[in-house]
């Protein structure tokens, strides 16, 4: 285990011992103790469960404080306090257990390989004064299952035994888990946007389920987690499987064009709204609908026993809403920016789909935070770049950026790994959740069929081309705009939405006058709030406490901008100033001298080209989004069907450890002998090692409590393969030869006349030890994401004109 | 879909009014409408979420009545409520979505299709007495996700909206979730067994966790449901790890002896006891102690909703007990016991370890049933042997009915499938959560080291025969004494407990005057209470409503004897009368007619040897207990290092399907050029074909709700495999050629001289259909199983003095 805690704030002891006294570890019968009274009384304090105190001295008798007495022996006789023995009974308490976890005769050097705040501040006997800095910073430290102690105790009922409690208790800049979330008020309300998507005359309303603190009830303004999910009200998978498109086609030629952007640019326009709902001038305090539990990201769970609300809302054309599903433009920005004005009292609500009537966020402190991931944070982006008032934050993970990232790249149909086939239409068909409601469908099933194939037709898969449909799901054009933080966090591995999407938000927020913090982790399009190596649960409490509720605990300086988990080492976080900023390094695809097989031809060439069993064997069995079979063979086989469809290039053995640090630049000199032609280029680590699993293990089940009696998340954490694998992708770029200047503007393409092509390739963060090899490997069809064809067009590379260029995060000289 | 309901109680009209009445969906407002009105009415009462009759409105317009019109248009004017119009609106009710699911325009055939139980008593047009005939048939249907409608209803808050209900509620013959969870009590008593394992002069204290319905202290007395799992309290995996045994060694020659049974037979000795501790005179009706939820066996939630009190309880040994493990031995059986004794007022408890103040189950009606799988079921087959008053009837999953039947057959030592080198030593080990408390653990290690020191040699894994010590774990023995109605149900790919377990329970069972119900699946170690298929849990609710509330509901009439899944259909179950009583059909090795390719010569050899390197790429991947890669070599490769390893005999195609219904028996006369001999022989089902896949796939996380605001599991079902898979295996089995007579006699192995030998294969229940054709492999060494020499040694078949038989459950001519 290694802990990485960056959410500690550092307290002098006047705090501390107000805190304490706040937390109730500390009053007048114990505030004089000497060391070792104060201590046994500060342990039995934890002892929530053990309600007499012949129960705790017998809970006492199972801890040890060396290796030859236990602490209810040792606490008999007045005896000092040593560091040691301090540090034994903290891990104890912290759930390590002797013999597999640290040895009694010296926990310290546990307590240090653990990474465990330590307190250093004493000679090896503690004074009182020395127990309660201690014990300070014991309570905030992470214990085996990745919560800091005071969590735990809370998650034992620490808290729920002082039922006095009814409003945020502030505990080293945090918000503590007092409230009690079998009371949580869920209801429905209904907001009104300035969208009329249905074309019914009437502006769309949108359901949204609300939770919040039965405390509210008594007049507690509270902050709101407002989650925007179009997936929450149900999918249609078979209708979106039915959707799902062909890929195994060739590219289609494209007549030239002589676009600039301007052709392409798309203004919103929002067309004669109809007037809003009147009402039938009553408000209710309450709601007509309630609902049950039923969602599971667990921010939101944690954040909900700590006294905030929670808020979901699924957007237009989901089940109870109006509208129609658009796939990411400006209809689906003003649903989610709707809920936010409505909960910032700016906005109408009404108690069901007649509207008439309305009911306020009353309970609302106005201020908002977003959460998720993926669709989820993709609208989190989508609502920042309005500007909408009242929104503080957002915490965007795996987000979309601009959606031609997502389904598309370089002039090319370029699938999100995982989902060959699916595109702006399927996505909303299978959220297009009013199908789930017979009578609510038999109603809107026309319109829907009409706006369904009009994004069939805007998306248009046979060019592949950036266009008006494109340009207004892209949401980097109104960066400018954003007035909340942003944390961003993503995948350096997540092939679904690419990390170029999450690259380009970042470097665009730097010129903007808000605080960012970046965190890109080596999972694939996973949450990140259940490792154990990473507070990032306490780092989002602290920063959601500095912006919600305005506790000023140096959130902006504590919490690090820029966070990168290491590829290597597993557990481990680096903390680099900033990404893709880097020094670089060209390799030349035909230098004898970094390649460990120059090519004896100049001009070699590869025939793209596989017969439909091939195809059919290779495409049969996908493992996260890839074949694996397929990447074995493209990779690390000479005798394949694969062979002849690619071109490979591989360094010598590095000499000396690399870290890639952004985006891969290849320029190419290619030619085709077709008038189509399709490239792609991936970047691989090469060598036999123990790489990081590619999903995270898990190493607790259901060891993480969000509260008391609340919802459970299971401990996990990255752990090295079984056994050694030969190589792994580090990213991946796709380019179609007739959109060499960029993805609207479309040239011709000459059978068999060189080119010269250049684009980069996802940005990644990624280290490779000495000895191993970087291999580019240079090929047309990506099963796993292009259009599949494999039809027969030969491609030639002048290798004396080409070459890649890796982003290295120190120089190379 | 389809759908197995065996728990429908089937009702009379007065009947089904008084239930409609008690469950509130009729009194005197509703009970004189017209059908129309009728049904109107009873589907608004189950809009439990929508708190105003405008709100329930609306949900009206969400439902279709037929193609054109929806339900609040339709009930707007007075209309006849067409049967396909009732059961549109019944699938709608039931989550089925329209066009994905079924069709508006015939509801009917759908409904069938499913299996859901239809109301046919009516004409096409349903008058009131229909409604409400179809209306509780329907209250008692299963939902898409595998509840009935009226556990769906519950879950949304249908119960809890009437706060009056303060006692179990019946509803046909079962007991309906109206308790309310938030508010369960959880204490900690210590009840007081009469053992003293760890011998430190004081009886063992074992640790029970207590959760009972907070309405047990207004009076209400409640059945328990108990479960006995060592495994509760927390496993130590790191020291279960490191005492692992080595398997890569030669079995070894034993001398021959002339035992016979009542050498190996082992009488309990309970000793000299010390005396009862006496308390301080108080006695306390609340605990001192208490804990937070944090188990997960569903059943058992299921029932907390439902105002059964759950017991948990681990056992000598484990953390907050006293005592040692033993690994099955009577003082664990006497561990579960005492609880149960507790629990119907036989037996003194304690409020703390001290042992001063007594508490007894004041709340408990004395009526318990044991539930849980694996040890969790080994430990209620062990208690109900016993005979122990208040244990009603215990619902045992995958359970060990003898331990030698576990970790050995036939004289060999042979692994629990996927733990290779488990033994049980290792098991006692994993389980002595004492360890997890320093302070306990540093007081009783080293009697703890002696206790672990004499398992490892009582279990003798030099002979791997049965001795005293495996015969002290013989639960068979005793069936006799069961008084207990007993549920079986076990995993018929179950490698881990095998088959073998449950068969020989569930045929000794026959002779005893208790009600035995057999439940047999398609899958591994697993529980079956979340499928798709069958209603399972529906099933334990009559059951335990029956024999613990008294319930006149005909549990032992509807619950079939013995229901079994079948492995070619998915979501199919059988009901045949018993199981491996049946014909039988007898081929012999060198049957020329029978089998594709006999053995040119007639006495075949095969030598068992690997080198150290195939040994190790063999069994370096495990999956599911087994090696792909060694178990595809073996069956279905002829150039591999494993085809002079083994004899393969394969039938010729079946003419005609199937089904192996017991124990195949497997007749060989074979040589060992060494004095030792081990032979495996495995049964396979040969042929491509989309089989069921090994484990149970989630057709909807998280759907299955045990209550209201309560726990949630998610809905499974077995499906079939994406691709072909060219064989599975349908059993196995293993002797070592000392063993010729049983398990305890050894006999002398000349080397080079024919023996007869003859042993059956775990019990199964498989059918093949035409076409397949059925393999046996003779081999030595099994990767997964027996000790691995893998030492050269060669065997001789003679083919025309060995056959295999067969029970067939129809009759083969």
């Amino acid at each position: 285990m290694k802990n990485h805690q960056f959410a500690f704030v550092p307290t002098e002891l006047p705090q501390i011992v107000a805190e304490l006294t706040t937390t109730r570890f500390l009053d007048a019968s114990n505030e004089q103790l000497p060391a070792d009274e104060l201590l046994k009384d500060l342990i039995k304090r934890t002892l929530v469960n053990y309600r007499s105190d012949a129960s705790k001295e017998i809970a006492l008798a199972d801890l040890m404080v060396d290796d030859h007495q236990d602490a209810r022996a040792f606490f008999k006789e007045h005896q000092s306090v040593e560091r040691t023995q301090f540090y034994n009974l903290a891990l104890q308490l912290l759930h390590f257990q002797t013999n597999e976890d640290f040895k009694l005769s010296d926990p310290i050097t546990t307590w240090q390989q653990f990474q465990l705040p330590i307190y250093d501040g004493a000679k090896t006997t503690f004074e009182a004064e020395d127990v309660l800095r201690a014990w300070y910073l014991l309570l905030n430290t992470h214990t085996k299952f990745g919560q800091t102690l005071l969590d735990d105790l809370a998650a034992n009922g620490y808290f729920a035994q002082f039922s006095d409690l009814k409003q945020p208790l502030i505990f080293n800049g945090k918000t503590q888990a007092v409230f009690n979330t079998d009371h949580l008020i869920r209801e429905v309300v209904y907001v009104e946007s300035d969208l009329d998507t249905d074309h019914d005359g009437k502006r769309d309303l949108l359901m949204a389920h609300v939770i919040r603190p039965a405390e509210t009830e008594a007049g507690l303004k509270v902050s709101v987690l407002f989650t925007a999910s179009p997936y929450d009200q149900g999918t249609n998978d078979i209708a979106g499987a039915q959707l799902t498109h062909n890929v195994d086609h060739p590219i289609a030629h494209k007549e030239p064009n002589q676009f600039s952007y301007s052709d392409v640019e798309s203004h919103y326009q929002p067309g004669n709204l109809p007037a809003k709902r009147t009402g039938n001038g009553k408000t209710a305090t309450h709601a007509e609908e309630h609902f049950q539990n039923g969602w599971g990201y667990t921010l939101n769970n944690y954040f909900l026993a700590r006294g905030f609300a929670v808020v979901y809302s699924a957007g237009v054309g989901t089940k109870d809403s109006d509208g129609l599903r658009t796939t990411g433009d400006p209809a689906e920005t003003l649903s989610a920016t709707a809920i936010i004005e409505w909960l910032a009292g700016k906005r109408t609500a009404f108690t069901n789909r007649n509207g008439d009537v309305k009911i306020t966020a009353w309970w609302s402190n106005h201020n908002v935070a977003m959460t998720g991931r993926s669709y989820l944070g993709t609208l989190q982006t989508a609502a920042a770049t309005t500007g909408v008032a009242g929104l503080k934050t957002c915490i965007s993970e795996a987000a979309i950026s601009s959606w031609y990232d997502y389904y598309r790249e370089n002039g090319l149909v370029v699938a999100p790994g995982g989902f060959q086939g699916e595109d702006a239409d399927v996505l909303a068909e299978e959220t297009f959740s009013r199908e789930q409601r017979a009578g609510d469908y038999h109603r809107i099933k026309a319109k829907w069929d009409q706006q369904l194939a009009a994004i069939t037709s805007h998306q248009d898969r046979r060019s592949g081309n950036y266009n008006q449909f494109w340009d207004a799901r892209n949401y980097l054009k109104a960066v400018a705009n954003i007035k909340a933080d942003m944390v961003l966090v993503h995948g350096l591995n997540d092939w679904n939405v690419k990390p170029r999407n999450v690259y380009n938000l970042y470097q665009a927020l730097k010129s903007v006058p808000v605080t960012t913090k970046l965190f890109l982790h080596q999972g694939q399009h996973i949450y990140i709030n259940n490792f154990q190596s990473l507070d990032f649960t306490d780092m989002m409490n602290l920063w959601l406490s500095n912006k919600l509720l305005g506790i000023d605990n140096h959130a902006n300086d504590l919490i690090p901008p820029v966070t990168i988990q290491d590829n290597v080492n597993p557990g481990t976080w680096q903390l680099p100033a900033d990404w893709g900023t880097s020094h670089s390094k060209t390799i030349q695809l035909n230098d004898a001298k970094a390649l460990q097989q120059p090519f004896d031809q100049a001009t070699p060439a590869f025939l793209d080209q596989l017969s439909h069993e091939q195809l059919s064997q290779y495409t049969k069995h996908e493992s996260s989004g890839q074949y694996d079979e397929w990447f074995n063979d493209l990779v690390n086989n000479p005798n394949s069907p694969i062979e002849s469809t690619r071109l490979i290039f591989k360094t010598k053995p590095l000499d000396h450890p690399i870290t890639i640090d952004g985006k891969v630049k290849v320029d190419l000199t290619m030619a085709s002998d077709h008038n189509v032609g399709l490239v792609s280029a991936m970047l691989i680590d090469y060598g036999d090692a123990k790489r990081l699993n590619v999903s995270p293990s898990v190493l607790a089940p259901n060891a993480i409590n969000a509260g008391y009696q609340w919802t459970k998340d299971s401990l996990k954490e990255f752990t090295l393969q079984a056994n050694p694998s030969p190589s792994k992708m580090i990213s991946i770029g796709h380019l179609n030869m007739q959109n060499r200047q960029n993805s609207y503007r479309v040239n011709e393409l000459e059978p068999n006349q060189y080119y010269d092509l250049s684009f980069e390739l996802q940005p990644t963060f990624y280290t490779l030890p000495a000895g191993r090899q970087l291999v580019l490997v240079i090929y047309a069809t990506d099963l796993a994401m292009t259009v599949r064809g494999t039809m027969g067009v030969t491609y030639h590379l002048n290798t004396t004109q080409s070459s890649f260029t890796i982003p290295l995060l120190h120089n190379p000289d």
